[in-house]
C-alpha cells in the first residue's frame, strides 16, 4: 500500500521501538536519511535504533555520534532508502525481509516489498525526502541532523551534478546549510578528497577505459589485481563510477568491478534520456533513470558482452527516436 | 573610493552608454557576471556593451544569444571581476586601464584602480554580488540572465566545493534555479564533460604529479610538449588546477603550465588556512585565500623551486601556529 508523506509522519507518531534499517554497502542517502529520522524520533521520546547489515566505512561516522542503539525487541520495522529486501544484506533479509512495516524510498524500481511504502521516484535522494518529512513531524533540525541529511542531498546527486538535481535539491541545500549543516567538510570527504591508494586505483581505471558502440559507451573494468596493485580495495570503488560518462560524446558510463567470489558487479550511468534502469532492468538489476547497477556472470569478456548488448539495443532505441 | 551595492545600483541608474569589460582568459563569473549586468542596464533603457579583450571561448556563447554591443563612445566604463587592470589584456589595459569608472569585484587582492570600487572579498563569486544587485535593479531576472549568474556562482565555487561556498551561495543557487537557469547543462559542460583531449592531458598530468614538502604539496607541471602529445591546448588546462589538492593530507595544490614565450602561470589551491594568496602575492601574482595565481621565470626547475620555498614557508608558517 502507497502512503504519502503527511501519512507516513502520522504513522510514525503512532509508533514505538522503531528499528530503521539501511542498506548494506551503504552509501550518504541511506546512512544520512536513516541517523536524521533516528534523531527525530528520539526527540519524539520514541525508542529508536538504526541498523546496517553491513561494516559502516568510517566517513560516516560523524552521523552516529551520540546515537545510542537501544536494544529492544523492534515494534515497527523501518527500511530507508532501500529498494529491495535483497540489498539490506544476506543476513538482515533472513531476519527482517518479509517483515518491513514501512519502506521510505525514492528509487522508481523499488519492488514494493513492504507493508506501507512512500516512495517519491522522482526525488533525488531519499534525504530530500526526510528533509520535508522532519520538517512535517515539527522536530529540530540541529547541525548533525543537517549535516546528516545534506551528507545524501550531495551524494545521491553527485554533489549536485546529476540529472535528478532540482530546484528542490538546491532549496533544501539551502536550508540544510543554514540549519548548520557541515557543507564544506562534508563535501571534502566524500567528492574533494581521494586518498593515495583511490588515486593509483583511478589512474589504473584509466589507462583502461575501453570504448564501445561507436564511443558512445565508455567502460571501465576493475579486476581484483588492481586493488593489490594500487593498495586500495571495494570501500573506493564507488567514486570510479562517475568517471567513463565524463567523455565528451559518451552517452553510457560503465564501471564494472570484479567481486571476490568472481561475479561482476557493473554501475551504469547515463546522459538525457537513455534509461539507466531499463539497461540493468533486463540484467536483474535496477536503479534510477541515470544511474542502475547490475550483477553479472561468467568471465570478464561474457560480462562486458551481456552488457554492451544491453547498452547498444537502449542507444539504438534512443537514436531511433 | 570604496561604495556599497546600494550605491553602485544608484550609480548605475544614473549612467549611460556603459562599457562593461572582462578578464582577458575569461572564466564563468566575469562573463556571467558582466552578461548578465549588460542585460538588466539594456532593461532600463542604458546603451550597454560587454566586451573581453580575449576570444571568448565557445562554451560561454550561451551568454551572448541576443546580445548586440553597440558601437558607442563610452561614458562610463565597468571592470566586472577585475583584480587588475593588467588583467584586462595587454591591449585593453592600454586602451581603458587607466579609465574604469566602476570596479565590480570579489577578489581581495584587488588593487583599487578604479574611481570606484564595489568590492566583496568574502564573496564566492561575482555573480552572488550581480544577482543581489540586480534585485537591488528591480530588473527581471529572466532565465538567459539566471543561467549566466549561475554559471559564475557553480564555476568559481568548483561547483559548491571550494571553501567560499558559504549558506548565501546556496541560497543564490536555488533562487537562480527557481528562476530557469539550466543548472543541469550549465554544470555538464562545465564541470561533467571531459574532450577526449582533456582527458589524454589530464592523464599525463596525473602520471606526472609529484610531491614535496612531505607530501603536503602536490605539484602538477604541464609543459608545452604535453599539449601536442594529447591534442589539448590552454583552453583546456585549467580544470586540472583542483586535481593536486584533492590527494588525502595534501594542502597545497600547484598546477603550473609553460607558456608558449617559456614562461610558467601557476595555479596554486589550498586547504583550511593557509594562504594562496600570500604564496602568490610573494612572488607578484594574487587571489584568494584558497585559491591563487602567479607568473614565474627562468628553467622549470627554477620556477618549481622558487614556488615550492614560498610554500614550504608558508606551510612552516600554518604548523607552527
Amino acid at each position: 500500500m502507497f502512503i504519502d508523506m503527511k501519512e507516513t509522519a502520522k504513522l510514525l507518531k503512532e509508533k514505538n521501538k522503531i528499528l530503521l534499517l539501511s542498506n548494506s554497502h551503504p552509501d550518504g542517502d541511506t546512512l544520512g536519511s536513516a541517523t536524521a529520522l533516528a534523531y527525530a524520533l528520539k526527540q519524539l521520546g520514541k525508542r529508536v535504533a538504526a541498523k546496517c547489515g553491513d561494516r559502516i566505512p568510517e566517513c560516516f561516522d560523524f552521523m552516529f555520534n551520540g546515537m545510542e542503539n537501544e536494544e529492544f525487541e523492534p515494534e515497527f520495522i523501518v527500511a530507508v532508502d532501500v529498494a529491495d529486501p535483497k540489498l539490506l544484506g544476506k543476513e538482515f533479509e533472513g531476519i527482517y525481509g518479509s517483515k518491513i512495516d514501512l519502506c521510505i524510498d525514492h528509487h522508481g524500481s523499488n519492488v514494493i516489498y513492504a507493508d506501507r511504502t512512500w516512495l517519491e521516484g522522482e526525488s533525488a535522494s531519499t534525504a530530500e525526502m526526510m528533509y520535508l518529512l522532519l520538517c512535517e513531524l515539527e522536530t529540530e533540525i540541529n547541525p548533525q541532523i543537517a549535516s546528516c541529511l545534506f551528507t545524501g542531498v550531495a551524494t545521491d546527486t553527485g554533489c549536485f551534478r546529476f540529472s535528478n538535481t532540482k530546484i528542490r535539491t538546491f532549496e533544501i541545500a539551502a536550508k540544510l546549510a543554514a540549519m548548520g549543516a557541515d557543507t564544506y567538510n562534508i563535501i571534502q570527504v566524500f567528492f574533494e578528497t581521494k586518498t593515495k591508494t583511490y588515486a593509483a586505483l583511478e589512474k589504473l581505471a584509466i589507462e583502461g577505459m575501453r570504448f564501445y558502440c561507436n564511443d558512445r559507451c565508455a567502460f571501465i573494468t576493475v579486476m581484483q589485481d588492481m586493488y593489490r596493485k594500487s593498495g586500495s580495495d571495494e570501500s573506493e570503488v564507488d567514486r570510479l563510477a562517475n568517471l567513463p560518462r565524463q567523455i565528451e560524446g559518451v552517452l553510457v558510463g560503465v564501471t564494472m568491478r570484479e567481486l571476490k567470489d568472481g561475479s561482476f558487479k557493473a554501475s551504469v550511468r547515463t546522459h538525457g534520456d537513455i534509461d539507466a534502469s531499463a539497461i540493468c532492468g533486463r540484467l536483474g538489476g535496477g536503479g534510477h533513470m541515470g544511474a542502475a547497477g547490475c550483477t553479472l556472470y561468467g568471465t570478464k569478456q561474457q560480462a562486458t558482452n551481456s552488457l554492451i548488448k544491453e547498452i547498444q539495443d537502449e542507444i539504438n532505441r534512443f537514436l531511433a527516436e
